[in-house]
Parts: structure tokens; sequence; C-alpha cells
């Protein structure tokens, strides 16, 4: 059975755990919580020398790791991944996107404003906000007059960007001007077998 | 003909160009100076919203962004992408890693220190060193007894990687650690093709 290392608030991890859910593939939880520092750990180092959650260990003990790079692996031969090439340059286009943008800018920027933490990053949460909503514009434009991100159906794309996206309010990010965005991830909660966010 | 948008020097286009010359496609380039912000203007944002270099515009027109992404979209059905699931997974894992983390901290770090605002952003410039040192210490670990990343042979993975990390010794990286890396490096000069990244 597939063996998933993480912790299930973990945005990253989330990702890959709706993915395994929506895709009915059955797996295992390794609790590995970077919140106390366990994926700095000799023991998780030597499965996954990135030393990130979450990691996908396979049934020969492959050890895969990076969320987006997960998320293609379990999704390459299904509707969620793209069925051409041009529709899979599309979907990876959105998956880069989302971790050099969304996570980077919005994710940050949530973990921080939860931890206490916004006073002290003050001046790094004034330049995400302002990054991060240029990122939500960008999405929201894309948006404009479409279901979903990539070939009118809902892909990893569009599960990859929802994750962080839907609670960028809790970093203080405003929603509000992005009604493709609102509409976008009300239709992401009604796809099979979707579940929330622990904790979110 | 494949169209080519973004300047030589920038290490996300050299990706792509590169990759282009070594699979011998032809194409033509098309200057946008992100330098001088041309990325930003409404011509160059309505045929890449995400207003980025590189983008690569395809015959009919459509416009494919993310470097990463069109690095897989060219190198698809050849050996410098996976030849099986497990490959492809390996080589997004080490794109997904290059964009956030070697993109995200040697390049950046390399270009503010040849911009000579080294000393303006000296606090990130230090977290920076660090983090990308890490990221290099994985490298390092990983090329132990390997020639290439994945599947003994040079793939998109080398390619992405190489970009950033040969030159960042002129962000203040220090490579004389990193024994692998610098063979490695060597190695990705003399695949076929290859062509220096310009004013480096």
């Amino acid at each position: 059975m597939l063996r998933l290392y993480g912790i299930p608030t973990s945005g990253n991890c989330y990702k890959v755990e709706l993915l395994l859910k929506q895709l009915q593939i059955p797996y295992e939880t390794v609790e590995v919580n970077s919140r106390v520092g366990e994926n700095r750990r000799p023991e998780y180092l030597a499965k996954n020398p990135l030393g990130q959650i979450p990691a996908l260990e396979l049934e020969d003990g492959t050890v895969l790791a990076e969320s987006a790079a997960i998320l293609v692996y379990l999704a390459e031969d299904t509707p969620l991944y793209g069925q051409n090439k041009l529709e899979r340059a599309e979907i990876l286009k959105w998956l880069f996107f989302e971790q050099t943008r969304i996570a980077r800018y919005i994710a940050t920027t949530r973990f921080l404003v939860r931890a206490g933490q916004a006073e002290a990053h003050a001046e790094l949460i004034a330049q995400n906000l302002k990054s991060g909503t240029e990122a939500l514009e960008i999405m929201e434009g894309h948006l404009q007059g479409k279901a979903f991100f990539v070939g009118n159906r809902y892909t990893i794309a569009d599960l990859a960007l929802f994750t962080y996206t839907h609670v960028a309010e809790q970093g203080g990010f405003d929603l509000k001007p992005f009604p493709n965005i609102r509409a976008w991830c009300e239709r992401v909660k009604t796809t099979d077998r979707f579940f929330p966010l622990p904790g979110a």
C-alpha cells in the first residue's frame, strides 16, 4: 500500500491526500510533523533527502517527493491530468505558477499570520501581500468565462491552486475583488469525494 | 516556426534556448527585456498573462509559459524526458526543486549581486546564501556515484539545475565544497550542441 508521510493540516500534504481520495487509491499515513522539525530527522532524510513533507513511498520502497510531482505521478493516466501534450504543458504551467507564487506568497503569509509572527515579519508580509495579490489577479483573469483552469474540467491544476487560494483570507488577502476565483473555489468543493482542508 | 520571447542572458530563457538547440528544433527569437520592464507591457501580457520571460509561441499562436513546463513540452517524446512514470516523477521533482530553491535562492542572489544591490538587500542575501547552500548540499549528496540526476543520462533535470548552479559563485556561493556538482557541471558542458550561458 502507498504510504504518505506528512501531516493533514499541511496544504502540500492535503493536495496529495485529496487526490488519493478522489482517485480512490488506498494509502496509509505516517505522521512527520514539520512544525516540530520531524522532517529534519535523519530517519526521514534517509527517505526524502529534500527534507520536506509530503513524501509518498511506493510499495517497492521508492520515495517520491515534491507535492506537484507526486500529483502528476498519481494523475498521469486519469482525466485529472492532461490528455495531450498541450494540456499537459498548460497543467504544468499552473503547477509551477502555484509553487512559485501561490505557495510562496500566500501559503507563507498565512502560516506566519496564524503562527502570530506577522509583526516580526511585517516587511516580508507586505511584499507577499502585493505579490500574492498580483498572482490572484492573473488567476481571476484566466478564469473569466471558464469553469476550471485547463480543458474545461477539474484537473490537478485546480486541485493544487485551490488549496492555498481558498484560505488566502486567513493570511490577510482579500478575495472579495475576485468573483471568478470565489465561484471556482465553490466549484472545486463540489467535485467527487472532496473533503475540506483540516484545521483551516 | 516556434517563437521564443525573452533575452539570451536570462537563465530561464537560456534553459529553453539550450534545449531547442540540443533537440535541433528551429526557432526564432523576439526580444522582451525584463530588465527594462518589457515583460509588463500590455502587448506582451496579451500573449503571456503571467508576465514572465520566457514564453514560447507555437505555430498556431498558442503561447506556453513557465520555463520548466516549456522544457517538458519540448522534451516529452525524447530521451531528455522520462521514459516511464517513475522517471517522469523524478525529473519533475528536480524541476520543482530547481524553481523553488535554486532559482529562488541562487538566481535571485546572483542577480542582486551583479546589479550592485547586495548591500541594499544584505539580510535577504544572507538568508538566500544559507538556503541555497542547503539546496547545493542536497544536490551534492544525490550526485554521489551518479553521472546525472535521473536515469543515468542527461535529461532536462540536469539542464534546468545546471543553469543557475554553474554560475552560483557569481552570487557569492562557494562551490569548492561540492566536487560532485563541479564534475557534473563539466559533464553537462560536454553534451551535444551545448553552448554557454551568454554574459555569464
